[in-house]
């Protein structure tokens, strides 16, 4: 059994190669670089991790974790259009650098080629494969819609912002953790688990990066504090403290959003304390990752097979930043 | 053994259904509304055709004549994009009526729901048309991509040109056909004549739009002559032209292309005839023809199994719009 270190060191070895043809070199050197670009390639992790909790790890689930890392770049790519980011990992986002069509047209062809490495599952799996692949493809995309909505809506209840997050973080890694497991010849219910494992972890982890950005250490996030709060974002902690607000506080929490004052990040991070969301926050967290546990308990392998997924739990949720 | 306009209305009457989930619409409305705006449906006609050649239409052929249409309407919305194309048929582009950002994603879940049908295909016929369908789409992406990068260019060869419309437009309609007659049962062989059918085919088809577009009948063509001209497409008549020019008559062509007067397409035309690559272009799509045809005889199959084959390449090159 490999733990994250391990695999994630054994997968980025086995990444770093080409995974396009040369020519035109206008398309395929934009989508290359992105690839460049870097990041922890968790979601392929858990792939190989899903695969190994059932059985030795397969030469067919190293393609899948391929595949799904591509996948994860394709909507890193297109995310980064339609946000109009600048910069990704601290270099230039493929728009910035080679403008909005290339960017778009590298993130098509980005995508095909996550299918190319699907395509090489062996006939008794691939069908499964891909329907899971698809359904989590097409709800990431709706996750994605729904965050742009929501952007410009004025009411988001936690609900919704609950079921946003879980479309575009949790059902990557929910459906990462499975695709492994189908590969290792999981059983259905086994396989309902592991899903359920990383849809709580997933949900888990993104509620800490919401509450990070406004009360983590600065000195351990490694970036200024409050930046989704500068950028009006839809957190748990401003969804949440918006539902609790009377009409009074919501104008207040409004007009910081619309005049951005000096102190604006300082008084958000004061009315969020106010209403108590960053101890809700913390409490949410606990129960997705008591959620999380229990379902990994459940699935009915060895429990020191399941040592490695322990651990990454406590890995993603130990973190300060 | 149907013809065009039989399979055609076939076709449509099963297309003509909800392809997508019902939420979020902020998704699926844009999605599904670029699929009502209509078109020929060649693509998958030709998938249908190239099936019928071999066998009778088999229940996944239709599966993958509808992955072929979802695919080629996932590049339009994409192409529309990037091109900044205001209307398509007559009416607003997706992204011109519902904003980039959604267009973008609603082609990225049009390409996913593309594979979800292409996962209906069985075992012993997956890998192979998973793998032609996405030879053509990243051919189809490097086609887009040169032709972005030929409309900065000074110079491009009728090489360029060639390869240029071969992977934008004849890849898809030769892995149409092969897609079809792969799923029919075709030998190798056969595969490869029915594939490169479609490609001078496709080859014929561009060439013929270009022409038309310049020398077409305004009455049949039904739209403004020289479209192209005025928007500074590089089509085989400006290519060829450009490349029989003397440095004074380069100079003139690009003097019209910079400064847009208002007889630009008068003279351009007259520039196209003066060089004759009006007989030029008619020559080299009789060329084209004639190879698809010898491609079409040398299927080994019943000669009159081939008809509804010879009447689609008379019926799309005896246009005159």
């Amino acid at each position: 059994m490999k733990n994250f270190e391990e695999l994630s060191k054994e997968f980025i070895g086995r990444f770093d190669r080409t995974h396009f043809p040369s020519q035109p070199a206008s398309l395929y050197d934009p989508a290359s670089y992105f690839l460049t670009l870097g990041g922890k390639r968790i979601r392929p992790v858990l792939c190989l991790m899903g695969n190994e909790l059932f059985d030795e790890i397969s030469p067919q689930c190293w393609d899948a974790a391929i595949a799904l890392e591509l996948f994860h770049n394709f909507t890193l790519i297109h995310d980064d259009i339609m946000d109009k980011a600048p910069l990704r990992r601290g270099m230039p986002t493929l728009h910035a650098r080679f403008g909005d069509s290339n960017a778009l047209l590298a993130g098509d062809v980005t995508l095909v080629v996550a299918y190319d490495y699907l395509n090489r599952i062996q006939s008794n799996h691939i069908h499964r494969i891909i329907q899971l692949f698809n359904k989590t493809a097409k709800e990431v995309c709706e996750g994605q819609q729904l965050d742009m909505d929501y952007e410009k809506a004025n009411e988001v209840s936690i609900g919704d912002y609950l079921r946003m997050i879980e479309l575009k973080t949790s059902v990557l890694l929910a459906s990462s953790l499975m695709i492994g497991a189908v590969l290792g010849g999981a059983g259905g219910g086994n396989q309902l688990h592991i899903g359920e494992f990383g849809r709580n972890l997933g949900l888990a982890f993104q509620i800490q990066d919401d509450y990070l950005d406004a009360f983590g250490d600065p000195a351990k996030v490694g970036k200024q504090i409050g930046g989704d709060i500068v950028a009006n974002k839809k957190t748990f902690l401003f969804v949440r403290a918006m539902e609790l607000a009377s009409k009074e506080q919501k104008e207040e929490m409004d007009t910081l959003v619309r005049e951005n004052p000096p102190d604006k990040v300082a008084r958000m991070i004061a009315i969020f304390r106010s209403f108590g969301v960053d101890k809700e926050a913390k409490s949410l967290m606990a129960q997705c990752l008591s959620k999380a546990d229990q379902h990994l308990e459940d699935i009915a392998v060895l429990s020191n097979r399941k040592e490695p997924l322990r651990q990454i739990a406590g890995y993603l949720m130990q973190r300060e930043y």
